[in-house]
């Protein structure tokens, strides 16, 4: 430590444990030593108990699986397992980051700061948080009112249980609070609180390639009748409304779909829709509809290369693109053997290449929806309606 | 048709559709003169609309993917796909089934029929249903209550919200009926209620592996500090409980595992207790407090052989099928990855073969412990407590 005082170390991030977070008096003891000789030598510290700080930009992880390339998504975490996790799987559903930052007990750096600094960066788009805890809540709830006054926030909150919190005790020494009171401050300050991280990717993905719907109806494109209807359940019971389509869109899709074993109300139990042949004019004939804001398609139907050589994924990526009608969701569900699951990743990639937003499962696409669109109602002023 | 009667068919399904639920006069006309001739031959229909008959034990399927092997768990469905989906996940977590029907239009075998006949069936221990609506409600009523008073019945009901119960009637022709009627038949009988398949299949699986515990007190053993105290959060949200370890655990443990980066309260941020080394000392250490009812185990630190030869899972796997103490349930999460994907294939295979209770999540393993301990209580005539 001397040595990096020395040498004019600005900044030190500790990729390490051991210290208050143990409940050991000689551990807290510890932590309160290194920090007193970084702030006599000008050191700002990032940690204990922490991963530090993945910023591709300056060519700086803390995991090797990270991407190299830069995006807009900004996260801090008080763990370094959901920075992670974070991460890895938004990575996969084409997220790229500005910056990521593990700072564990928070020492010295804290939450507040972080969102500060996260508010006025211009390459952060959209902010999420992992926090467990905090030691003094004024100058946090002062940060995060600036912060999600100028851009998205989301908020993860470890230990809303009783049971979870005692854990973040032992886990960054942390005093989780009133699970209700944190309820209370994300809607006071306009920020979108979610339960786990699975949550926080599927809306990071919403907010990233989803254009702003207009509205909550849905078009359910999918194949089966059993799927359709439980995912039906799943879209209404989020929030969101399955309206019938109307006789004049149905007419111009009966001659596309077979009468048995199909359905052309809503959902659309229909995958011959998604044939090369048919998607363009089917598209069109849904997302004119004045009762629809969005398409939702389920996969399966728009798998690899038909027998016949044609690719009906490009049929239908490259169809949406020209005509961006009406705001497009993609859910790729995952099957059930490994082998269908390497299908679903290689379609993910194709969907998100097209820079469109690929979930996968409906229930978490249409609670992310959802959120989104409480979140956008929210800030143009208008009272949020069912 | 009529040359099945001249044969002496006693039963015909209808691997089809096209009829009543496309909402086509003549095509309900069609389906009803079916009827006519084959109630004239003696013939018992299944379906129009459906997939039919999987019984491994007579060698009838309607899929080449599932299992010849036959097992404990029977299905009825009004949905082909949704029987499908059943039968595909549910094989690979180690189910196997006695008979599971996809009825579709239920045009004469009907549901009521069905669950008195599994009832009955002594190759069947569980009988899961997906339903879609119901033609003649006091039959099934009554049919269920025989059932579920002899065996578990899970029911999936699909149609509960108001756009899932229109698309219901496209798909089979079926009158959903009100949600809360449904919650309160199922009650009032003692059926288990589920919002999805995959909660179906966590609940079919718990019922199949998982030894009944004798209370909701679980420890979480698990890797990370982050992941260990969301998952404490979805435990406890689940209804179950993770309280502290005695003093007298704790200090058995505290050897085994370096004090930083770790936790020895509940959950148990230990990875170091899963090697092979540790294993059986902790184990019986954690089971054996008088406060703990259940050992969840979450995936990732007991992988693959480590380098020094040793197989990790084998020891776990070893250890408690000798001391079977407490139940244990494994949690398999799935990676980001697809490499991690089949890794968590491989893993879960294993699991089944030693006979364990494998999960895919926290949060699905947690619910459908606690149902499972709520039936418990309920069969036992025991009030139901937090």
């Amino acid at each position: 430590m001397e040595d990096c005082i020395a040498k004019g170390v600005k900044v030190a991030h500790f990729f390490t444990a051991g210290f208050s977070e143990t409940g050991e008096p000689e551990r807290a003891e510890l932590e309160r030593e290194v920090l007193a000789i970084a702030k006599r030598g000008g050191i700002r510290l990032i940690g204990p108990n922490c991963m530090g700080v993945y910023c591709p930009e300056a060519g700086l992880t803390f995991s090797e699986a990270f991407p190299r390339e830069a995006g807009s998504v900004g996260m801090i975490s008080q763990s370094g397992t959901n920075a992670s996790e974070f991460t890895n799987r938004g990575m996969l559903r084409g997220l790229r980051f500005s910056k990521v930052v593990s700072f564990g007990n928070a020492a010295d750096v804290n939450a507040a700061e972080l969102f500060d600094y996260l508010a006025w960066d211009p390459k952060t788009e959209l902010i999420a948080a992992y926090l467990e805890g905090v030691r003094d809540a004024r100058p946090l709830f002062e940060s995060l009112r600036r912060a999600a006054a100028r851009k998205p926030v989301l908020i993860l909150k470890g230990g809303r249980t009783e049971a979870g919190s005692r854990a973040t005790a032992s886990h960054t020494s942390s005093l989780a609070g009133n699970d209700i009171l944190w309820d209370a401050l994300c809607r006071q300050v306009g920020a979108i609180r979610v339960n786990s991280v699975e949550e926080m990717v599927d809306l990071a993905v919403t907010f990233r390639f989803l254009r702003p719907p207009q509205g909550p109806r849905v078009a359910l494109l999918a194949g089966g009748g059993g799927i359709s209807v439980l995912s039906t359940d799943e879209i209404a019971s989020a929030g969101l409304q399955v309206p019938p389509l109307s006789d004049q869109t149905r007419q111009a899709l009966r001659d596309m779909v077979p009468l048995a074993g199909h359905s052309i109300r809503n959902p659309l139990d229909a995958s011959p829709l998604l044939e090369s042949r048919h998607f363009a004019q089917a598209y069109e004939a849904i997302v004119s509809s004045d009762n629809i804001d969005l398409l939702m398609v389920m996969g399966g139907g728009f798998g690899p290369p038909g027998t016949d050589g044609d690719d009906r994924t490009q049929v239908i990526l490259d169809t949406i693109r020209q005509k961006p009608i009406k705001p497009t969701a993609f859910i790729v569900r995952y099957g059930a053997t490994s082998r269908e699951g390497r299908a679903a990743h290689d379609m993910t990639d194709r969907l998100i290449e097209a820079g469109m937003p690929a979930y996968h499962s409906v229930a978490g696409a249409a609670r992310a929806i959802d959120r989104y669109l409480r979140f956008l109602r929210m800030r143009n002023g208008v009272t949020a309606t069912a």
